[in-house]
């Protein structure tokens, strides 16, 4: 009698983003926009994510410029402990969120949340514990 | 008489790689490699910059894994401050380093060292300074 091995039953995808957490967003827009000579988005405000977001195109991937909106926002912490701000997630992709977080808590990779949540693209999410990622919180985002 | 404004010198390009400082080389390549299912390289010393690297291939870009090698490794300081390891760094490309050092210097962007050095790849890069990029450790490399 042989047990079969299940082949991996969903793909890691391209890196989606790169979130940097900002003091200010002014300040953060005008570096990559006017300094670097990159197109970035307009500001938008996201309150059901607690953020406003601007993103900086690089061609291959985007950065994800975050700034505080509301007295709840899941990165104001962050930005207490960084004052000049600093990088706050990598996004990676990956083909079925559902069967990547089977796999990975069998794995015994912890995630932030329970089940995965519809992120700011409007696409299910779910954050991998940084203690189980080297350090990283890690998003990953259903594409 | 109307003075006439150059046009930039330089281009910013795409996101070559995010380095990622990790303690536990075999961990961080089991976790990317084996958990995750990406491809990953095999471990290189790079002893004139004082690193192990393992680059994780993610289809538009890569993540670039770095463990301390020798003693007056550069990325010996983080990890002590950041001991589950964490984002070190983020390396968008440019078609003329010299050219955007320039521009970056008389847009008063500060740089870590006075030239470009060669880096991990052979080609020539410079860092700049996180205070003067919202806390983040941006590194440009003329591809």
């Amino acid at each position: 009698l042989h047990q079969q091995v299940p082949g991996p039953l969903w793909k890691l995808g391209r890196l989606n983003h790169i979130a940097i957490a900002v003091p200010d967003m002014e300040k953060a827009t005008a570096l990559y926009r006017d300094v670097l000579g990159a197109t970035v988005s307009e500001k938008v405000p996201l309150p059901e994510h607690g953020v406003y977001t601007v993103f900086v195109e690089l061609g291959n991937t985007k950065l994800e410029l975050l700034h505080p909106l509301g007295e709840k926002s899941p990165i104001a912490g962050f930005l207490q402990k960084n004052r000049s701000g600093g990088m706050h997630h990598i996004c990676i992709e990956v083909d079925d969120i559902n069967a990547a977080i089977a796999d990975l808590k069998a794995k015994n990779i912890r995630t932030l949340t329970a089940e995965p949540r519809i992120g700011a693209h409007g696409k299910p999410v779910m954050f991998l514990h940084p203690k189980d990622c080297d350090g990283v919180l890690v998003e990953l985002e259903e594409a």
